[in-house]
């Protein structure tokens, strides 16, 4: 019941979006097309038409429109997004050896990596295509600098992952890369490409990213909540990855404590009864619950980043959204 | 002797464009560094200082300069174009698992695979802030157009590699992909950025294409000549790489000898001697030959196009460079 609740405003947003949403799903089929390679758009539609949500290109379409604009550039922009959103998924699986993607087998283990390296480049140009379509230099330099940072936050989570030396500022940065500057950037277009002033491109962009940053820090609690969501309880510390729970933790550990997660995360030799140990030591530091009302801290942000926007239903189902992505954690 | 004069025009463009070079080489720098990511300009650095020829940024800078270019945003395109050629670079290194580059090891053997993927996106994002700082909506369509191309023909030879239906169409894309669409793409947007008309792109693109075509068709065909570039002899073959002289040999086949190729290309099933017979084959069928006369004719194309453009010592060196990159099969 709770779920159902707390999935109402992606959806009513979806509704309210339903034409401009048929129409980016139908650049998305023109455009993932190759008229000389069938591996192609067979590599793209896999993912793509695995029911994603389309949160981030959904975004775009609805600063688009909450400030006003009444063209069809946004439809492009918001292709964009899902293209680099979908480039990035294809080698992030190739970087992690993934094998399951939204419950289906990954692309690189249906083909095989070579395949994801290549035609996640071809959406990543493709993308930039779409971009120019619309003449919107402004909107080609936020999502530019959006791509370098979720590039830079790939390559640092990849060297700092098992370095137990991980901050908070680091992982910030991690966050952002990871998920917070695609969501800043798609409502950042959203407001270019409608004309919007610094102001509120301000606003929408820092609704982005606080929404993104809550978005993740939820997500890596949930981790160790073990929730159902397909992922197994615990896979982040199997994998040495260094989340906020994790580092809270180890900010606060004795030396007895330091040494474990030397060894489990550092060195990465972990034993039976060790995710149980780093369990009962986030419990006595309170990290977790530290995690949580920071994950709420930042969705709150979000939600405050649109105060000055205009009054609309768009902005309020924006606002429940920011509400949405902590509500399993809330 | 005769490898000092072919060189010549390379040296000699460079030295022209000594101070150009120079800014684009201090770009580079600039822009391959990342605050929170070292390893980032280690790799790149790696590639960028192995003593690449930095032709492709020639090109852009020599285009805007044989049409009038007195600003500096030519230097931020060659850049940019220097960017996509590291990016594509690093991610074919990883696509067929290459050891060894510019007679050095490559990014995925010192570092890993998931640097080299990651880094090249992250050079990739670069090289398009690089196109936003100009301003240029046009040479960003030029260069995203490009990088769609590149990607596409990487599929395609990735599909099309081992299957002995390739004809000459397909061959002639590929090429595109891997070389000439880049060379087009970097004469055109020098052309732009000094606002040359619509007759004047046109050529430079022209003339990129056919010498990039003739580039790719001559390093082909010394694969089956051995010429101590640092690749075997037959590589392509044990590969099982269709290049234009086997594409052509197969085309003349007879039932025994698509047999041969069937069993050597299309299966992989090579044996001891099956080099030479490939050689032989070509021989009877005088497709290495012929080859050699298409790589001269693209080369002659590619002149032809420089016709219509200012005379200029630039376009001198341009019209040497396209005898040049024949010169060891001529």
């Amino acid at each position: 019941m709770r779920d159902e609740i707390a999935r109402q405003p992606l959806e009513r947003l979806a509704d309210h979006l339903r034409e401009d949403l048929a129409g980016v799903d139908a650049l998305i089929r023109e455009r993932m097309s190759s008229d000389h390679a069938p591996r192609i758009p067979q590599v793209t539609a896999h993912l793509i038409e695995a029911g994603g949500k389309r949160l981030r290109p959904m975004l775009t379409l609805a600063a688009a429109r909450l400030m006003g604009y009444e063209g069809a550039n946004h439809l492009h922009l918001a292709a964009a997004v899902e293209f680099i959103h979908t480039a990035t998924l294809l080698h992030d699986d190739v970087v992690d050896g993934s094998q399951k993607r939204r419950g289906r087998p990954t692309a690189n283990l249906l083909w095989d990596n070579k395949s994801s390296v290549l035609v996640g480049d071809y959406l990543f140009a493709r993308s930039f295509q779409l971009m120019t379509d619309t003449g919107e230099m402004r909107a080609l330099r936020i999502l530019a600098d959006a791509s370098a940072t979720i590039s830079e936050g790939e390559v640092l989570q990849l060297t700092a992952a098992t370095d137990i030396a991980t901050d908070e500022e680091i992982y910030i940065k991690v966050v952002r890369g990871k998920t917070a500057a695609l969501f800043a950037a798609a409502c950042e277009v959203g407001g270019v490409v409608a004309g919007a002033d610094a102001a509120a491109l301000r606003a929408l962009g820092n609704y982005g990213d606080a929404m993104g940053i809550a978005f993740q820090i939820a997500d890596d609690l949930l981790d160790f909540w073990g929730d159902g969501t397909g992922k197994n309880k615990g896979d982040d510390f199997r994998d040495r990855k260094l989340t906020l729970p994790l580092i809270r933790a180890i900010a606060k550990a004795d030396a007895d404590e330091r040494a474990f997660w030397e060894r489990t995360i550092g060195k990465g030799r972990q034993e039976a009864g060790d995710l149980d140990a780093a369990l009962a030591l986030m419990e006595r530091h309170d990290t977790l619950e530290e995690t949580r009302i920071t994950a709420l801290d930042w969705s709150a942000r979000a939600k405050a980043a649109l105060v000055g926007l205009p009054e609309d239903p768009i902005r309020d189902m924006l606002s429940d959204i920011a509400d949405f992505v902590v509500a399993r954690i809330n």
